[in-house]
C-alpha cells in the first residue's frame, strides 16, 4: 500500500485507482464495528477524483491513486466537517490548503476520521461516534486525537492519512498502531481550513507505514500558504546528519515508564539500536522540557480552546462530552497576566532547551511511557491521559520538529514507539534519521 | 561632542576624557532647574571610569572617553534604577548587559535621567522627579518616555543616551528635541537590567545627534545574549537600499495631524526632500498599521505593565502616580482569551504590513502628528498621549525596525520629525538612509 509499490502497480496497469478504491471500500466494510470514521465518501463523492486522474499521467503526478483519510478537523469540500462534536457540524465549500495540494498532487480522499472531540485528548476514547479500537489489540486504545487517521493507515484502508497535532495527537497513535507519524514544524504545513485546538500551537501531522512515504508528502505538504497568519517558510538550507550521531536521551530520574517495565526494555532495545548505528548518546536534564510540557494544560493555553469553540459553548454546553467541556472551559477563567508569565517563563525554557540541542543531532525519547486499555482510560480519563503527553506535551510550545517511530513490540502484540525530535526546520533530518533506523529495525527482525 | 571630533580631540591631545567631564558637570549645573536628571555620578562614582582611560589606547576603545546618559529604567551597577518610582528604587550590582557593552568599549556613564514613570506615557510629564522640559522651548513636553535621555543630548551634556521604546517612548522625544532616534529591531539590543514595561516587546532605544553616531553605536549594542531570553541574533546579510529608492507613505485620509498645519507642511517638505533624492513615492493604506496600534493600549498587551510591577501595586497602590496607576491597573483585568484573540489579529496585520513592505525599501511617516504644550497635557493627559502615539504604537508589534530623524522646523523653533520604518533586521538600511538624508537637510537649511 505504499506510494512507490501503488505507482508502480499503476504504471505497469496490473491496478487501477477505481479497482483500488472499489478495494478499499469492501475492506473498510470489514471494519465496520471498528468507528474509525465519521464519514466515509460514497461513490458519487469519489468519483471526480477517480475521473480527473483518467486523464492524467502519472509521471506528471506524485501521487497519482493514492488514498488517504483525513481527521475530521480538517477540511474536504462538499463533506461535513464535525471535530467530533455533531452540533459543531458545517458543511465546508473549500478544502483545506494541504488537502487541496494532495488532491492537486493526485492523491484520494477516501473519508474523514474520528477523533477525540476538538482534537482535546490523546486517547482516542472521547468522541460520541464511538471509541476507535486499536488495530492490533482491539481492547486496548488507538491513542487521540488521530485516533482514526492512525487506525486507518495501521489497517491499509489507505495510503496516509492527515492528523493534527498540538499536545501530541499525531505521535501518540502512531506509537499505539506501529507507525511513523510526523510532527512537523510549526507553520511548515498550513492549518488554514483546519479547525483550531490551540491555533498559536496546531500542525497538520502525517501518519505513514514508511519513512519514505513521509519525506514523499513532506515535500508536497510544506508549502507555504500567504492565508495562513502563522505560515513559515521552510529555510532552503537546513541541517543534515552529522558523523559521529550524537543522541540526547532524558537521564534515568527523568524517564518515566508508569511501572511498565516492558516498556523500559523496549526503549533500551531502541536506544542500543541508534549505538548499533555508530551513535553517541549522552544523557541530558529533562527539566526544560517537563516545565515547558506542564505549561500546556495547566497553563494559559487552553484559553486558546476556549477560543475557538465558546461561540458553541455559550449557546448548547451539552453539546460536548462532559470531559471534553470541563478541559476547555477552564480556558475561560486565565487571566492575560497568566498568559504573559507563563510566556516568559516558556522563553527561559526554550533557551535551555536550546542549550541541550546544540550538542546533539536530535533527542530521542519513547513516544509514551506506556499504553492503556480502553476501560483503563474510562475509569481513569483524565489522569491517564496527562500521563501519555509527559514526552509530547512541550514539543509545540519549544518549537520543535519531531518524528514519532515504531521501536519494537510488547508481548501481547502491541507497538512500543519512540520519538526522535530536533529544533525547528531540522523536519528533513529527523526524515532522513527514521529511515536508516527503520532499515536497522527490520533487519533486526 | 558627536564621537568622531571627541576622538580627534583625544587624539591630538587638545583634551581629555577628565576635563570633559568636568566641563559637562558645569554645563549640567547650568540645567538644573529643569529635571533632566533622577541621579548624576558624582566624582567619586566617575573615577573608576576615568581612571581605566588613562592606561588604555584610544585606539582600541571605539569609545574612549565619550560621555553618556541612561534612561532611569535602565541598570548602572552600584547605582540606583527608580523607574520613575521612588518607591521602586533598588541598587543594582551588575549593569545592563547594553550598559556594560558601552563601558567596556571606553562610554562614560553620566548619570540616570527622568523618564514617564514606568516607561508608561510618550509626554515626559509623568514623573514624580518633575517634569523634564522641551529642550529648545520650556513651555513645550520633551516627549516620553525617555524624556530627560533625549533633553540631555539636545542639550549636548553627552554625546548620546539611552532609552526605551515599546510604544514610541524612543522616537517621540527624538522628535520633539531635534535627533536621531534609533528604534532597532526587538532583541537586536539586550533588554537584561532593564525594567519591563511590555517584556515581549520592549526595546533599548538610542539618542544621537547624527546618523555616523548611530551606526558606531549600533554595531556595538547589537550584541547577542544569551541570559535576554528575548534576545536575537541579527543576521549577518541584511538588506540594503535598491535603486530607485521607493518609499511608501500613508494615503491622504490615514494621515493625521491633529488640526496642525505646520505639522502638515514640513511632512510634505520632508517627502519632497526623499523625491530629491531620487526615491518614488507611493500612497499606502495604512489600515493595518493603524490597527496594529490600537491594539496596543485597548488590547491585553498592558497586562505586562501590570505583571511588571503588581508587587509594588498590590503593596502600595499609592507608590505610583494616579494616571499611571490608571493605566496599568486595566491589565489585570485582560483574560488570556482577549490575548490570543488580539493575537490571532495582530498576526493578519502583520501579513497584511507585509504586503506593503514588500513593495518599498521603507515607509515614511511624521513620528507625531502634532506637539503640545505641557499645560495642554496636564489637562487633557491621557488623550493627548494617545495621539503622540498615532505613528508609533504599532511598531513593536509588528516587528519593525525605525529610525525617527529630524525634519526641519516650525516658526516657534521647535522641531518636526519624521520616522522611517522597514521589516526586522532592517536598522542598518535605515541608518545608511538616515546619514544620506540628512546630508540633503543640512545643504537645504
Amino acid at each position: 500500500m505504499n506510494i512507490q509499490t501503488l505507482r508502480q502497480a499503476y504504471q505497469k496497469g496490473t491496478l487501477t485507482p477505481r479497482a483500488l478504491v472499489a478495494e478499499l471500500k469492501a475492506k473498510m466494510a470489514l471494519h465496520v464495528n471498528n468507528p474509525i470514521w465519521i464519514y466515509t465518501l460514497n461513490d458519487a463523492e469519489l468519483e471526480p477524483y477517480l475521473k480527473r486522474l483518467e486523464g492524467a499521467k502519472i509521471e506528471e503526478l506524485p501521487l497519482y491513486g493514492i488514498p488517504f483519510a483525513i481527521k475530521d478537523n480538517i477540511d474536504l469540500a462538499g463533506v461535513p466537517t464535525t471535530a467530533a462534536c455533531p452540533d459543531f457540524r458545517y458543511l465546508p465549500e473549500r478544502s483545506a490548503y494541504v488537502v487541496e495540494r494532495l488532491i492537486e498532487a493526485g492523491a484520494i480522499p477516501m473519508g474523514k476520521t474520528n477523533l477525540d472531540q476538538f482534537a482535546t485528548g490523546l486517547v482516542g476514547t472521547r468522541s460520541p461516534y464511538g471509541i476507535c479500537q486499536n488495530s492490533i489489540h482491539p481492547e486496548y486504545i488507538s491513542g487521540g486525537s488521530s485516533a482514526g487517521s492512525a487506525v486507518s493507515v495501521a489497517l491499509e484502508l489507505v495510503t496516509f492519512s492527515l492528523g493534527t497535532d498540538t499536545a501530541g495527537s499525531g505521535r501518540v497513535p502512531a506509537a499505539f498502531n506501529n507507525l511513523i507519524g510526523v510532527k512537523p514544524t510549526k507553520g511548515v504545513f498550513s492549518t488554514s481550513g483546519v479547525v483550531p485546538a490551540c491555533r498559536s500551537l496546531d500542525c497538520v501531522s502525517l501518519f505513514t507505514q514508511t519513512c519514505a512515504d513521509a519525506q514523499t508528502l513532506f515535500a508536497i505538504m510544506a508549502s507555504y500558504d500567504s492565508e495562513d497568519v502563522y505560515a513559515r517558510t521552510m529555510p532552503t538550507q537546513t541541517k543534515t546528519l552529522e558523523k559521529p550521531l550524537r543522541i540526547g536521551i532524558p537521564r534515568k530520574s527523568d524517564l518515566q515508564f508508569f511501572g511498565d517495565a516492558e516498556a523500559q526494555t523496549l526503549f533500551e532495545a531502541a536506544v542500543a539500536r541508534f549505538v548499533a548505528l555508530g551513535a553517541v548518546v549522552e544523557e541530558i536534564d529533562f527539566t526544560p522540557f517537563l516545565n515547558a510540557a506542564n505549561l500546556l494544560y495547566s497553563g494559559p493555553w487552553v484559553a486558546e480552546r476556549y477560543v475557538a469553540t465558546k461561540a458553541l459553548l455559550q449557546k448548547s454546553p451539552e453539546s460536548f462530552l462532559d470531559v471534553t467541556r470541563t478541559i476547555i472551559a477552564q480556558g475561560k477563567h486565565k487571566s492575560a497576566s497568566d498568559y504573559f508569565e507563563a510566556e516568559y517563563a516558556l522563553k527561559a525554557y526554550r533557551r535551555e532547551a536550546e542549550q541541550c540541542l546544540k550538542w546533539v543531532d536530535f533527542m530521542l525519547t519513547p513516544t509514551t511511557g506506556t499504553i492503556y486499555t480502553i476501560a483503563e482510560v474510562e475509569a481513569n480519563p483524565i489522569e491517564l491521559n496527562t500521563n501519555l503527553g509527559y514526552y509530547t506535551n512541550f514539543m509545540n510550545l519549544l518549537d520543535l520538529s519531531a518524528l514519532a517511530l515504531p521501536a519494537g513490540t510488547r508481548n501481547n502484540g502491541l507497538p512500543f514507539g519512540i520519538t526522535i525530535f530536533a529544533d525547528a526546520f531540522e523536519d528533513e533530518k529527523l526524515l532522513a534519521m527514521g529511515e536508516i533506523y527503520i532499515k536497522e529495525l527490520a533487519c533486526q527482525k
